[in-house]
């Protein structure tokens, strides 16, 4: 198959954790090569505000910058304003690559993608990674409602919806009024070369060193490192003795009044955490090898890949039971999903894996195991099967006896 | 981690499909390169009657063939009185070569790693892959006393088991009395890049063509293929104007008496069925993906990794609902499964498909999508995780609190 990947607000090439790069990124980069893997030809397609190139990442897989508004620097916010203008420019762009199928992400690419696949009479499948409503549901914060009715519009007009998890299938079909029929759950992969246990990890084999906690991701309020913060607070508050300490990875992103660091002196924990910038994956695999836990406090998530790249690593994930983080996680098995973000229940949760050493073990065994459920291959070979399902015409009546 | 695998009773590197190369072949070699692909050092051992030789097959990965009785064609039967002197020759070849685990596979293996991880103080999994036991109460015929006698010793004394299935771990729990906590399950993965659907494949969209099925795999009473013929029969018997046709691949493997050919002849439907010898996998792979159904009538199996590449195809499976198969095929999604071996309910099968021609497209691609979770990466990070859990001391009751 010719398969054209949009991913217009954020390129796939980019390195997450910084700005608005996250595990979208990853996850249109992964699923990419491993199409191109399984024989198929991949074309992704990114806007720039400089020149326009092409180039071939790896064996049939070609990443295209497009120039869209050149020299702009485009905020979120304005990006609906270029949908138009983008879809135009990717036609001329795509015009003899003789696409089979456009797999659109993120609501603003999936609007793009319905212009082409109308103009070009090809089928369309949305994948939206985050939708507004199932964010303003989990998190309480109000969404605009425009880019609601966009979504709407846009799922309504797809051929197939791949969800990331159950969870954000049952919302789409919820918030959306979403057929069914229509949509297909792909759970992302794990680059399991770079995320594995460190073979040579033992830290606390006797409980005798400190409990080493890693959070790892953009520092803003929905993605809840706060909540950790003030978890540890709490935990210390309850037994002075307690031996615990975190690294947070991560940059800063969106409100500038979100300033753990303030947060930590506030608390009195500044002793006991370091503030990292973000990593590569590389380092980040050696960080997370060598953690005790990694904590995923986040508010909202549609899967956590995060969470899935820690277990990978032979390490339990502590984390909400929210969103995706529910399938990211075996809870009680490969790390423990909290009821809700209260810190105190987080605390008490320190407190148990703290004193409980082959608890935490036991779990990194299981976190190994349960990571590798998630490859890219799996992820391929399912999307696979729904561009496949897309291209097949509906039975007739009469087909279908 | 350094791993010994041990498969002296049939080499990793044969051919499946005849003699007693089946899919066990096939899971320890691609075991092996997918533990290769995340790093790990691997050494298969297997016996030979040549010369000794070792070759490395991929990076890190190397295939031992170890000179045991020189010469001599030993039946399945003899195998067993090659224990000792297998162990002691292996100590030999692996010597220097600081292997950290054993995996031995299959019994006789198994056997074999036991000696050699006491006396090397390291651990030993064991993948059983069958069982006399299980194998006995499938099929109803008596299975030897030693072998059980064995492979309960072996059970009680390997350090970790892994089964390929659910159902094959409680059968082991169930007829060997097997610790569950020494239990894990590795679910066989498929080569993705070798067996994916044909993209071309249109074969009935109207349903105007017959219906075409395909069966690969040795020809033994065990794996049912007289089944299949006899519900053609019945089929063709209850509609004359049934366009039903079937292809046969493989190897006859046991009992000269179990003669297909003649079976065909007796009921009739030798001008529908077409008898040839065993594929390799790229031209199994095209059979498959230009079949309707891939039929698996095997009366016992473990797994059944024959379902699952033909899922990967985009083919869906009818089989019967035994051992493995029912995590192999998704009942009433990617393929079929029947209570029973009843050559009627299989015959009534067979005329709801090739009366609904949509029914199997739509399978075909719940098919593939439901084979994406089978990938020997998965494979290879879940017998990771059962590696590391071996290599763990397990905690003294201070530390677990």
């Amino acid at each position: 198959m010719r398969i054209a990947m949009l991913s217009l607000h954020t390129s796939p090439m980019e390195q997450p954790g910084s700005g608005d790069a996250g595990g979208m990124n990853v996850y249109i980069r992964n699923l990419s090569l491993a199409l191109g893997a399984l024989g198929h030809e991949v074309h992704m397609f990114t806007r720039t505000a400089d020149e326009s190139t092409s180039s071939e990442v790896s064996p049939a897989v070609f990443m295209h910058q497009v120039q869209i508004r050149p020299g702009a620097q485009l905020s979120k916010e304005e990006l609906p304003d270029i949908i138009d203008e983008a879809a135009s420019l990717l036609k001329e762009h795509m015009a003899g690559l003789n696409i089979d199928i456009i797999h659109g992400h993120y609501w603003l690419s999936g609007m793009v993608g319905l212009q082409l696949a109308e103009a070009w009479k090809i089928p369309l499948v949305v994948s939206l990674h985050t939708s507004a409503a199932a964010k303003e549901f989990e998190s309480g914060i109000p969404e605009p409602e425009e880019r609601k009715e966009a979504e709407r519009r846009l799922l309504a007009g797809a051929t197939r919806i791949i969800a990331n998890t159950p969870v954000e299938a049952r919302q789409l079909s919820r918030f959306y009024s979403v057929d069914k029929e229509k949509l297909d759950v792909v759970l992302p992969g794990v680059d399991h070369k770079v995320f594995h246990p460190d073979q040579n990890k033992l830290r606390r084999p006797l409980g005798a060193d400190d409990l080493h906690l890693v959070y790892a991701g953009r520092l803003q309020r929905l993605k809840g490192a706060h909540v950790l913060i003030e978890a540890i607070a709490l935990a210390r508050a309850e037994d002075p003795t307690l031996k615990i300490t975190a690294s947070l990875f991560g940059a800063n992103s969106g409100s500038a009044d979100y300033d753990l660091p303030a947060l930590a002196e506030k608390h009195s924990v500044a002793d006991v955490l370091s503030f990292f910038g973000p990593l590569q994956p590389a380092q980040l695999a050696a960080v997370f090898a060598n953690a005790d836990v990694v904590a995923v406090p986040s508010l909202s998530e549609t899967f956590g890949l995060v969470a899935a790249e820690a277990q990978a690593c032979g390490t339990p994930v502590l984390a909400n039971h929210v969103g995706g983080l529910a399938y990211a996680v075996n809870d009680g098995e490969s790390g423990w999903l909290m009821e809700d973000c209260s810190p105190h229940l987080w605390a008490q949760q320190l407190l148990t894996l703290a004193r409980n050493p082959a608890m935490v073990t036991q779990a990194g065994h299981a976190a190994l195991e349960h990571s590798g459920e998630f490859t890219w291959e799996r992820a391929a070979v399912t999307s696979l099967a729904s561009y496949r399902m897309a291209s097949t015409p509906a039975p007739t009546p009469s087909q279908q006896l």
